[in-house]
């Protein structure tokens, strides 16, 4: 089967490289045929978590992109916010995908009461505009306000309460709104404590690319 | 990585063993890591194309994945109607998934105007149900109203001329709304043809089922 490169783009600033290859490593682990380079922006040491933060990147993610493109098969945008997704969708000629979209685009296998969990203080609006009235619940959990909090002490019993609130309002499936939920591993922890199966942000990614990959050799 | 044993149901009897087992082959070319074997309902030979012969059906495909699905890591009802899907996702404790609501899930990555062809009156209520009104066309291609008409004289040309009209009003991604048109193979003529991407029902599958299979690693 072909190989194929792929650029992965973190929508927050990492200076440690082990941490910053944390997505493209998880993403060659699910799918061996992608390899990919890790890239992230400028200046954006606590990631997109509210409107003016995501503003605020969607130039630099822009600007990033068209400087690299080039050399890829295609470009993740690993943040579930979908920042630049839709603008560089139309400019490039490969493949390029967000987190929002790719988790929407799983979750609706499952059902149609889709629950998520995130960072911010509403449903990240990409999620919100593919799955509209599908979503049943969103949850903020607790004292979690950007990416770094999720690593704080509490943080991981905030989730899985999140997570158990949202599996008891009926939920078919729930998204787990924040590709930071990635970075921390919390899919594993979580999915042993659920009945209901919760999909992970650098999962659907890789699946979605390798798929847009696959396809066109057919 | 891992192998997984899938059963393909196919909707329409098939007495030739080798056109009974094209989607199978489809889905090993597509995602190598899936094995299928392939099955079909009795007494149906023109497969699912109305509420009556969906509704025939059903009965038969459950009787018949109960059945068999022991054996299996997955089941898939090849089929963009989902006939019997949500009852047997309840029923079992492996993934079952049909063709529509895969369809469906890969459009969503290209837009929110999506268009759809099928061998029905109107779009497949599964695909339906799950797009609502992100559908901003169908159209049932010149007389083509079985899985069997593909095949006829002038068949091609119809589905070509279904796909240019759904370009022509602006949709972001084509639905190929009957897995019969993945048998006829007619993903490779059209894709050639048209400025807008085409869903493949058999591909789409492949993806979601590799995913699902995949998911459980993790």
């Amino acid at each position: 089967m072909n190989k194929y490169n792929i650029a992965v783009i973190r929508v927050v600033t990492l200076e440690d490289e082990h941490i910053l290859n944390i997505h493209g490593k998880l993403i060659e682990k699910y799918y061996p045929n992608l390899n990919t380079k890790t890239f992230c922006i400028e200046n954006q040491y606590k990631g997109i978590y509210d409107d003016k933060s995501h503003n605020e990147a969607v130039p630099k993610i822009i600007k990033l992109v068209k400087a690299i493109y080039k050399d890829f098969d295609g470009v993740i945008i690993s943040c579930a916010g979908d920042p630049a997704v839709k603008q560089l969708k139309k400019d490039l000629n490969i493949p390029v995908i967000g987190a929002g979209e790719c988790l929407s685009s799983l979750s609706i296998i499952y059902g149609n009461k889709i629950g998520v969990i995130g960072i911010g203080e509403n449903t990240p609006k990409s999620i919100k505009e593919i799955l509209e009235n599908k979503i049943v619940k969103y949850i903020q959990p607790k004292n979690i306000k950007n990416t770094t909090d999720i690593h704080k002490e509490g943080g991981m019993e905030a989730i899985k309460n999140a997570c158990k609130e949202i599996e008891s309002v009926g939920a078919d499936v729930i998204i787990l709104g924040c590709s930071g939920l990635s970075t921390a591993g919390v899919f594993k922890h979580l999915s042993k404590n659920l009945l209901i199966p919760v999909i992970d942000p650098v999962f659907a990614e890789a699946t979605i690319m390798f798929a847009l990959c696959n396809k066109k050799l057919y």
